[in-house]
């Protein structure tokens, strides 16, 4: 089980920072971050989880002023570390892009926070999907999205070699020998690829993972490939049960090529939720929020998803047809849901912005409602945990942690205690060996 | 004062960690720096500083695995931000290189760091020194210092302005008029520089300093222009009052030329420190760390710093004038000085590692006599604090703030609490007013 901070950590609602339970000024607030990770670690949660994307808009500052999307937030990788000391179980994920930064340092600040949270660490690759990104990095615009993710594919691989090279046991650290590591424990990489060369070995041992847990949660198909290939947690985000186990089907189908048992990698199904103590109690709640969106807001945000302008057009006309872009350049699965809606519902502007949300339909309820629905979803064998996203936090994580936990622990589907003494080691993976190790004779007969 | 964990966290002497007083593997052990720096907290530093290399070493491994050389640390951010929980006053400063980093990546991590710790972060600017950094990402070899300088000025110039690209005060949060920000206060960066182009704002508010503390060590003439351009602190590292008072000097003569008073630029002179009860004391721990240097250490020390190989040469013999490269490419400072000890003291290859240090010579003796040193150079002008580091951690440190602090101050010399809210203020550092907002007529009236 995952708790997900993506735009805006008063909630996955995006108007959740105008609902008075929430503190406005929480972006960047280190003690808002520390006692809400604290509040997950007693909910049990394997992974605290920061989404980010490398860029604050620059444009239509009229709709962002009114709608923080990333506008004011910490780095990830520095509040994950930041959040290491203040907790003692609960994985440590954040998103850093390979498109912007190099594969050297990202190795080095996960190995690093790997070490400094005793075996907590997550990436969540990504390949960064948004033009004002690009320009904070000289480029005018993004890649194409293949390009994108041509590049990330090495970037991982090379990532996962740096991780291995050195051995688990080459810090021997012997002062009677004189000797802080053992030479032949070194495995310089070597790597000259398409878009990276790089002759080194990294400057930090082992992490004690082996390598920090790889997230993804790219739902094209370029986006599965690459999470068959690499990934160990997949964040889905489908709003039927049978969508989510076409999904999850197809993933996992598409493991065996990879040489990866299906086990290797935890599809988490994303859940809003706002939880309430009746069903309409909840509902009312969701309405305030939909209605506190600002007209702006909703339409920029459509339009943003959409990849295309909708300013001039009337909020209360369906969307014609010609202004649907023939192809996504940016996240395919948001994209192809919007134009879905309009060519099935024939939806006005207004209509479609209240009624649509990324990813899917916030879950409202009871905490046994929401409980009720985890349970399908988890029994149906269409996921195998759930990254959840309070509509507003941290009342909605409380919510969670108080309601929904104690039920599934009574079910039998959730645990009482963590077990694990790693963020992999909780979530059920197993360490990755080191590729210049040779298993040893007795585990491999084991198998 | 700043206490500096340059290339191993056990001690400045490099054989310290064969010393039974140090924790052998305390360069991934966060519990041990957490101790530390809450430590130097209670000796009142005002920095807590952590030096950085992006490579470990891949040959000559035979001496590397003798001499930890950044062989296995903590990437400097991410430790950085982990320690700001642990600590609440002193400064948290850390090397990141210009050569290997992208200016938008940098800034954040440094603004974000800053939040987290409430004002007490602060950037050691480098340029990198070594080729094994630059094997780690696509290069052969390192760019020619005065490129590699280039790079650092342009990059420092583009990191404030992205520092400046949000007024302090743009955040409202007001919720009333449905506001996070104010359009009016976001200053859009638009860069066109020889080596970077970007055109953005930072994605988190300014930060509590304006800027964190920029940090600088170059002793060559091309880092001390871009110090006196540039530099709010810079450690230096010589060896007798008179070359501290040529340094000093030459280096705030530099600062009005870019406009800049000598205030803002505060000089540390570093301080390698050995204290024992008494002189005789310390003399010997130093002379018993000496001779845990191997000689394949010792001798390939001192072949880095000369910028060649020295490992054909005999141990007893006196290095031959030939054998000296023309010019340096990485740390002058260091060459020039080894070049000096050949030219004028006719040492042999083993007299020469035993007595060459890095920097200036280790001071060793009584609390009292470490103190009587600090008052002198300080009481002469050429310095304007000190950078401790000492032999072994943290005995070393425990002696420092044990003995001579409380002596410095019974002298009336050093602060028996901390004043500043920030790094910035305990050092006695304005706050840059941002670029984009004109002083207040009062503000300006008065100077």
């Amino acid at each position: 089980m995952a708790l997900a901070l993506l735009c805006h950590p008063t909630g996955h609602h995006n108007a959740g920072w105008l609902h008075p339970s929430t503190q406005a000024g929480a972006s960047t607030d280190i003690d808002w971050y520390r006692s809400t990770a604290q509040l997950a670690e007693r909910g049990l949660f394997d992974l605290f989880f920061i989404a980010d994307t490398p860029a604050a808009r620059t444009s239509n500052l009229e709709a962002y002023s009114r709608y923080p999307l990333f506008m004011n937030v910490f780095e990830p990788v520095t509040l994950l570390s930041a959040l290491a000391g203040a907790t003692q179980h609960i994985g440590l994920g954040g998103t850093v892009s390979t498109s912007f930064t190099e594969p050297y340092n990202v190795a080095r600040m996960f190995a690093s926070l790997d070490h400094l949270s005793r075996g907590r660490a997550a990436w969540n690759v990504v390949t960064s999907a948004n033009d004002f990104a690009a320009r904070n990095f000289g480029l005018d615009k993004l890649p194409p999205h293949a390009r994108r993710y041509d590049r990330a594919r090495e970037f991982v691989d090379l990532v996962g070699k740096l991780w291995d090279s050195w051995e688990d046991d080459a810090f021997v650290r012997d002062r009677t020998a004189g000797l802080t590591f053992d030479p032949a424990k070194q495995h310089v990489v070597d790597h000259k690829g398409e878009f990276f060369t790089l002759h080194g070995a990294l400057n930090i041992e082992r992490p004690p993972q082996g390598h920090p847990v790889i997230i993804q949660a790219g739902a094209s198909d370029t986006g599965k490939e690459l999470a068959a290939e690499t990934a160990e947690v997949v964040f889905a985000s489908d709003a039927t049960l049978e969508a989510a186990r076409r999904f999850y089907d197809d993933l996992k189908g598409r493991m065996p090529k990879f040489g990866r048992e299906p086990e290797a990698l935890k599809v988490l199904a994303g859940k809003p939720v706002l939880i309430a103590d009746s069903q309409g109690e909840a509902e009312d709640m969701y309405q305030t929020l939909q209605h506190l969106i600002h007209p702006v807001v909703g339409r920029m945000r459509l339009g943003m998803d959409l990849e295309t302008d909708l300013s001039d057009l009337p909020l209360d006309e369906p969307i014609p047809e010609d202004r649907i872009p023939r192809n996504s350049n940016f996240h395919k699965a948001y994209f192809d849901k919007i134009v879905e809606m309009i060519r099935s519902e024939g939806l006005t502007l207004r209509q479609l912005y209240l009624r649509y949300e990324r990813g899917n339909q916030t879950l409202r309820g009871t905490a046994t409602q929401v409980a009720d629905h985890l349970e399908e979803w988890f029994t149906a064998g269409v996921a195998d945990g759930f990254m959840v996203t309070p509509s507003l936090m941290p009342q909605g994580l409380e919510r969670f942690v108080d309601g929904v936990v104690p039920e599934l622990q009574r079910r039998g589907l959730f645990r009482t205690a963590y077990t694990g003494r790693t963020l992999r080691e909780n979530l059920g993976l197993k360490r990755p060996p080191n590729r210049h190790v040779a298993p040893a004779p007795a585990m491999a007969a084991a198998k």
